[in-house]
């Protein structure tokens, strides 16, 4: 249903400021079906709407409620940023409130419907109450946020410095722990919900709260001779990008200037000088990430937004070569990062381990955050790439199919006779953690996903990622009909268009190794110049480009310089990288597997299995191991690494990464030994 | 110089009970030239006379002084252990008076010598303040050690209580804590100290602190009905084996029984059920060792010393059980122990990585102090294989050569480019730790060193480990001279012996392939049963055996379940493992080489390194690495992995293990990769 001017979604987490040197706009999609309708239905209607309750039973709304003065008891939580799980639920739940009031995109489906309606008959979706035909409950919905948003607001203190933490516990002792208080963290994390749920809503309700805090931190941080009492920074980066974005939203330069202060003061010794807190070198300086990985990421996105808004170019430099340096040397096959348990912390380069990889879930999406803006700030397509790594993987896997349950890790092995502490860096999907940055998370990048799949430019509309549902600019609008990523084919219609020539830009995903575009009577190969495929033209409403990626199952190997997986490969199809889970594999556990790399990989789409998915089958063996003495090394010519064609031959599933534990907590690896 | 009677030394860390069923009895040994007394020395004249200074750095004098009234001030330290630093440092010391008082075993030499009068041209053996004949302050040495029990004895209640950080800090929260608190395993500590200060010295000042608390804590614990206020345990088992030792050497009946309550309460959840506190699963059931090492290893010490005193046969087969899963599946190929820094904890099977691979210090010591019990009450060799891999890499990376720096976590890999956050689980060599347990645990089991080394039965003598000097039992005297590790000749020569027939026997290490033992006219390569060569003839004094081990140096694989090292080997010589260091290395890092097992390892002994070191010298190649995109996977049919010919020849120099990181802060790795 063509009409002469698209209604486009409210604006996302990233709107430019009007002097912005970004080369992209961010676009407009709707998503009406398809994988990631599915993924999102689950967050709408059971993650979101969950929310409450668990930040109730853990003491978050409690703590505001005794900051306002309107219960008693004692504060709740260990941490001094428990307020920021509340934020991060607001957030989410604005962006859901969002979606809900701008169907027309998405006007061809129910937003809530499953994809796969074969999925009713895995277990796993059995407990997926996303009905078809249920609408979201978008009214109760707003009336959470309501009152959530007033409890909030009723918690603010006069001057407008809000954290229940200090205000409860720590009474009088603001801003003398900045490396460990979070106080500016937590107040960028309402100055972000703030600002969607004024996007999303309209409402100036929390933007106010926010705006007063901000105004209260801009009152008392500013350089030496600033006039301002304290120079300083705060132990977690995260303000920056939300003033950078508060400054987007109202106009008011003040939080550029703050944010840009914040950034540069980084790297000075102002925390003692560690790299945890983001501390040891400049970003400017800086040769590769390091330190706690969301830090570091979060830190990295505000860069980027400082260098779109400001045309600062050394800062645009430091943040492409530590993007490079982070992708080429301390990146997860899975897009997961983050080398270390210890202090959450990036790893050495190439020091990538299986069974401990952290991969927190926050980092993966800090990630996506900072890529998208680089995508924005730059035009290169590969930041997208990892973005839809990420996005299929390692963020994926945070959260189990039904939406319920959690991991705040995202490791690439579990051994068998795995044994877990249990905790909130369990590899075991838990109900909720005691430091729960990574549910809400989850949620407002689900509930705001549509905002980082396309873009447009002077010359036309981006494609960034492929999903079902229109991609909309202020210049056209394009309908696309893909069952991606079970299908490598992607089917855009124009709907509208100008009546001048423009150019549609294709992303080649990275990983793509053949693929062909049909436009009309002709066919394209190429050329992908940064990871475009352009066509530029003059459109009509009704031309057909279809574009067909080959999703041939291929077996990945790392640099040599991953030591972690050396002798080992991994299957990936597409943009998924697949794991094998001990469940399917009951004959035996997975630590004595080899895979045959000399055999075809098959392909079998199970629609009963895990909601939907396409399995990879491989050929391989299970080891004979001689019978142990008391010493597991032996003279290299004496290892008992026997050929592969020695060992028993078992047929090898692989599963979709994202998919794992969701069955069972049994053992699970992406990496597979070929010998 | 025969005498009738050799004197033997003090009785060591491990005394049998009355009772006992031990298959074998600790005896007596004199180090007097040779590797050890290298290390010996730098322990007696570095580490152990500079400890009370850096235990007053510390505060740890200070706590002692406060609890006694006799200071004011605050407390200091971060933990409610400290005081252990101070009894493990007495222990330590009064090991070290004992060495001075049996000077007669080690007759032949200087004792404070070292071995190697080239390693004055190395640059670590410059700080060696043990010049050849300069004699060890014992009396200085004793001084301290009096007014340091001086300060204990002070610091201890009426009642027998003694920890300073509850008497200090949480005055009146005695026993509240348990899973924290440590106050039961200071008093282990103490205990132990206590028990090496009467052996050593005769003085029962000490005892009669420790008795003291033994029986208050004798008074508080015990099980349901028995009318002790308090069942329960300590969240760090240590108390056990030293309250055995203290029945040993008071042979109060009271304390071993004790200990028996102790030990068969872990697993039942007093502690809240955590694998770390050991309380997951009683010993008696568990399959495999779990939670944090050095708890586990202590407690295992005591199962050990129960079954030995008690005859207890279902706690021997379960601490045969899991040394044999531990050795199987959870020991790095150095001995280290403990896969994870988070929690210190154990890992799961096979899981044993090499940059973030814990093998804490003190583990290492748990294990041999394991080990050593279960080879008295076994008599089987194999427990001894594991002490001396452990005691010549594990352990004694852990201080370096000139006693002043320490590790308490020993990688087996550290990459290039590597960044450091220091504090105490760095991976570079540290003067002291905020949580200081590894150093005095150093000092400690150097001073004892020779209790570990021999044994005697009905039958004879068993050398356990080679060393230079004197093998006594109350049977017979061997002299002993060897350049071992660097050479695999021990010469041994009966000085004293009955006219009986009797049998020594020569433990035959798991790592030697060939061996031949000369006796007399007669040559021997075997039979071997148990590890043991045992010959059993009638002696007289004079007579020779000349033991020959094949020195060959040798490459190690590992069971394929071990991840980590698939696709490498490491080299070994003798009972050493070796890495290779990047300041070796300098035509690049380490990360890029690879090692080709197609030619021949070189040995070269270098008197001038790192004090005297016999280095492998194996050729190798640095990989040719195609210039690399952002993405560090591709297909495995593109991979990089160039097969080795393609790289540039490099001759790749390793040193031993214990010897790394005694020259500046690089790289360095164990384990090569061979393609």
């Amino acid at each position: 249903m063509p009409r002469t001017r698209p209604a486009l979604p409210a604006t996302g987490p990233v709107r430019l400021g009007p002097d912005s040197r970004a080369a992209l706009r961010p676009a407009a999609v709707g998503i009406d079906t398809g994988f990631w309708q599915a993924r999102r239905a689950s967050n709408a209607h059971v993650s979101i709407p969950q929310g409450p309750a668990l930040l109730e039973a853990a003491g978050n709304l409690h703590n505001l409620r005794l900051a306002a003065g309107t219960a008693v008891g004692e504060f709740q939580g260990a941490y001094p940023f428990v307020d920021t799980d509340v934020y991060k639920w607001l957030e989410a739940a604005a962006w859901q409130l969002a979606q809900a009031s701008d169907g027309d995109l998405a006007s061809d489906a129910d937003p809530a419907s499953d994809a796969d309606p074969a999925s009713d008959a895995d277990p796993a979706s059995e407990a997926d109450p996303a009905p078809d035909g249920d609408p979201a409950p978008d009214a109760d919905l707003a009336a959470e946020v309501g009152r959530i948003v007033a409890l909030v607001a009723g918690a603010q203190q006069p001057d407008g410095y809000l954290n229940t933490w200090f205000q409860l516990v720590k009474g009088g002792e603001r801003y003398k722990d900045l490396r460990w208080g979070h106080e500016l963290y937590c107040a960028g994390h309402l100055i972000q919900a703030a600002v969607a749920h004024h996007r999303a809503t309209g409402s100036g309700e929390l933007l106010d709260v926010a705006r007063k805090f901000a105004d209260h931190v801009d009152s008392v941080f500013g350089p030496p001779g600033s006039g301002k009492p304290i120079d300083g920074i705060d132990g977690h980066p995260e303000v920056e990008t939300a003033l950078i974005e508060l400054y987007r939203e109202t106009g008011e330069r003040r939080y550029l200037d703050l944010a840009a202060y914040f950034v540069d003061r980084y790297g000075h010794g102002l925390l003692g000088g560690e790299a945890y807190c983001q501390d040891r070198v400049p970003l400017r300086e800086a040769t590769n990430v390091e330190g706690h990985a969301v830090r570091q990421l979060y830190l990295l996105a505000a860069a980027a937004d400082l260098a779109t808004e400001t045309g600062d170019a050394e800062l645009r430099t430091a943040a492409e070569r530590l993007w490079h340096a982070m992708t080429t040397t301390k990146t997860h096959l899975t897009g997961g990062l983050g080398a270390h348990h210890e202090e959450e912390d990036f790893g050495d380069p190439y020091e990538l381990p299986n069974e401990r990889a952290y991969c927190e879930t926050c980092a993966a999406i800090a990630s996506i955050q900072w890529s998208w803006r680089m995508a924005l700030l730059t035009g290169e397509a590969r930041y997208s790439d990892l973005i839809e790594r990420t996005l299929f993987n390692g963020f994926l896997a945070g959260v189990s199919l039904d939406g319920e349950r959690w991991l705040y890790v995202n490791p690439l092995q579990v051994r068998d006779g795995h044994t877990d502490s249990g905790g909130d860096q369990s590899a075991r999907r838990t109900r909720w953690f005691r430091c729960a940055c990574c549910p809400p998370n989850v949620m407002r990048l689900l509930a705001s996903l549509e905002h980082y799949l396309a873009s447009s430019d002077d010359n036309g509309l981006q494609i960034h990622q492929y999903v079902s549902g229109r991609y909309a600019s202020d210049l056209a609008v394009i309908r696309s009909e893909t069952d991606y990523p079970w299908q490598g084919t992607i089917a855009l219609t124009v709907e509208e268009t100008p009546a001048e020539p423009w150019t549609l830009s294709l992303r080649i995903p990275q990983w793509c190794r053949e693929f062909r575009v049909r436009c009309g009577q002709e066919t394209y190969e190429g050329p992908v110049a940064d990871g475009w495929l352009r066509l530029e033209r003059t459109w009509s409403p009704g031309d057909q480009v279809v574009l067909e990626l080959s999703l041939e199952p291929r077996l990945t190997a790392a640099d040599p310089r991953v030591d972690a997986v050396r002798g080992c490969v991994a299957i990936e199809r597409g943009p998924l990288v697949y794991c094998l889970e001990g469940v399917d594999h009951p004959s035996g556990g997975l630590d004595d597997i080899v895979v045959d790399t000399t055999r075809p990989l098959a392909v079998k789409h199970r629609p009963d299995l895990l909601g939907g998915v396409t399995t990879v089958v491989a050929a391989g063996s299970r080891r004979h191991l001689p019978e142990a003495g008391w010493w597991p090394y032996a003279p290299a010519d004496e290892s008992p690494d026997s050929p592969q064609q020695d060992g028993e031959p078992v047929e090898l599933t692989a599963v979709p990464y994202y998919a794992w534990a969701n069955r069972e907590d049994g053992s699970m690896r992406v990496w597979l030994p070929t010998s």
